[in-house]
């Protein structure tokens, strides 16, 4: 039997406990949606009002050269490049993961010119699948092949021009096996593009490593950047010059600042941005990323699986008697940064939670779902949550009708 | 002759003068950039220090819903609308302008089947051709078709789908007949859309009165959003319902947070969002947008006319000896809040006019150009910044090497 105290002897010998401070987070709360939204990063609002009174109060229109902020989308690019295993220049922040997305799976069908297909599988995150579904809209012939859950190999085939994955499946967890579906789709000569949003930040991400050709992923969720904060894509090096930002706005050019006619793409990665980089959330998402230094990739795995592992643990432990089941992988080396469970009172059961103050999410039909950011959380938090899920389960206290009502928006 | 004291005799009697007090504005610079990045306004840090600290830091995920930020896209899109003669169910804030006029230019084709091509000017702003050229790279068949300046009218025909134009020049100034052209237009059948980010703002913009179909336009110049603040889009209510946008992220969808496999697109002008909004960067232009409360687009644009007529005729008064020709308008009514000058030194002239604290722009190859921001600057300031112009023109302060250095970036 597992007790507080084996928690909170983990958290003293953890490495990355005294990160907690490099955060701002409401007492009594345990939050456990940082795969949602991540926590307030502590040195964020003052570097920002730096940017706000110091730069463009006072410098006005001179920032854009004196302080950086043209460079600002590469700088923060190369930071989230460190956190993929990526080389600085082959990441940039900019627009939205959709945008994004929208962008590289248009320039992989024109760079694999005699193939229409886009792979994908069922049960993707959402925008992603509109995404397509808009790109096949738009571009004559195109095709999304929707393979069923689990038919993903036997759907690649020589008309698949590029595929597009969840690394981390939103809902269950569930992390895919990059290198060995990156490596079959290569031998048929089909790019890949993956959606980071749930596993950058949070696991040991290395594209390099694990031959990935194009990637996007958003920068609010483990990079702490803030609520709809910019997002990044990246590209790799072997591929940047025969990939076109379909979306060629200005500051993409070469050289924008000679207002020339014709749209000649810059070197580099620099290609994929398109209008005017927006500064206050670049500068947020910044210093967001500052907080990582110091901790490896690997650290913030191990510990992310941990939390995990003993999440589950204590559910099984207080919880077992309950119509409770686990629907991400119970092997941690298999999942994400996070775990859902099925309850057909998952809804209930949740807003109950939040009003005890621990903040996980619904994601329908009936999943509940708990993310680990590893840089804030605490060992004793898992069995602080376990504890008043049991309590909400042994006393039913999702059937008060306050938490049932369905108005809700994330 | 007019005198100083005529121009404080102007500010006496100005009743938006005391709207600079809503600003933030270093002391002994006269800002003739507002075009280009607005001003701060005061309020500002104070509101975004709420949102990170009280709604991010403390409210956390709650904040999509107890905070409205999930509707903060439609809510700055209504304040928008009223700076430009739109129903307030016509505008949304998202995105870039570059982002925007490439899903309004896409689906625009779209509605127009049967036509090919898009129709613009020489000389439009850089960013608005470059994503034309973009389109017509990965749409089969479209063509664009790029009229000679004045040639406009002659290039219409029953083969075009959809015009772009900027309503304001971002350099001559010279303000288009937005209501002539759209009749011209919508006899041919022909799809209009307008770039406002040289006139929303500045500028009695009415849509609805001159028949505007779709449009786009920045919200860090006229509006004071902060750099690379977010952008806006309007399309006309009888036009929404056949108009998709092809970067259908889920925020554009019906029912987001359902996680359907399907895209269906929101009724009205919310299906034009892609991806996540970003909250920090609404915010400011949110309270950005708060300060134009009080003041009439007539009156905006009454003062931003007077402003340039004021700094044309002093120029003409205290530079005239000098090799400087307008290359806006000479009447005010024909060009938007801004006017600019030939001269074949300008980018050093701009650089020691900086050096003064008279902040205008260069544009390639000879222009310098000066904005008229109406809610921050005075009469007086006109007749300081020529003052400190004809000081560097007498005295051939440009010839200085440091000036004439050609390490620029904006």
């Amino acid at each position: 039997m597992l007790t507080r105290q084996n928690c909170l002897d983990l958290d003293a010998a953890d490495p990355l406990a005294i990160w907690r401070q490099r955060f701002r987070l409401p007492t009594e709360v345990v939050y456990l949606d940082g795969n949602s939204l991540g926590a307030l990063p502590a040195a964020l609002p003052v570097r920002l009002h730096e940017v706000m009174e110091a730069q463009w109060g006072c410098d006005l229109i001179a920032s854009w050269n004196s302080h950086g902020w043209i460079d600002l989308p590469l700088r923060v690019g190369a930071k989230i490049a460190r956190l993929m295993g990526a080389a600085p220049d082959e990441v940039v922040a900019a627009d939205s993961v959709s945008v994004n997305l929208f962008k590289l799976v248009a320039a992989a069908l024109r760079a694999n010119s005699d193939r229409k297909v886009v792979l994908t599988e069922a049960e993707e995150f959402p925008t992603d699948l509109y995404i397509l579904q808009g790109i096949a809209d738009l571009l004559p012939g195109v095709e999304v092949r929707i393979a069923d859950p689990g038919g993903l190999e036997k759907a690649m085939n020589a008309d698949v021009a590029v595929m597009l994955l969840s690394h981390v499946h939103y809902r269950t967890g569930r992390m895919r096996d990059m290198a060995g579906l990156n490596a079959n789709a290569h031998r048929l000569g089909i790019y890949n593009l993956w959606d980071l949003s749930h596993s950058v930040g949070a696991l040991d991400v290395d594209l390099t490593r694990d031959g990935a050709d194009l990637a996007a992923g958003c920068g609010y969720k483990y990079l702490n950047g803030g609520p709809g904060a910019p997002a990044y894509l990246f590209v790799a090096r072997t591929l940047q010059a025969q990939m076109n930002n379909p979306i060629s706005g200005w500051m993409g050019h070469a050289r924008p600042f000679e207002f020339a006619s014709a749209y000649q793409p810059a070197e580099g990665i620099a290609r994929w941005l398109s209008g005017t980089p927006n500064i206050l959330s670049l500068a947020a998402l910044d210093v967001a990323l500052d907080v990582f230094e110091g901790a490896s990739m690997a650290q913030l795995q191990l510990k992310s699986r941990q939390l995990g592992d003993l999440f589950v643990a204590l559910v099984e432990q207080h919880c077992g008697t309950h119509d409770l089941r686990l629907i991400s992988p119970h092997r941690s080396k298999l999942r994400g940064a996070q775990v859902a469970f099925a309850h057909p009172n998952a809804y209930a059961i949740v807003r109950a939670l939040i009003d005890r103050g621990v903040i996980g999410d619904f994601r329908v039909p009936d999943a509940m779902r708990f993310g680990f950011s590893p840089l804030y959380l605490r060992f004793a938090d898992m069995w602080d949550a376990v504890h008043h899920l049991a309590n909400v389960l042994d006393g039913e206290v999702w059937r008060d009708e306050r938490y049932r009502e369905t108005a809700r928006v994330t």
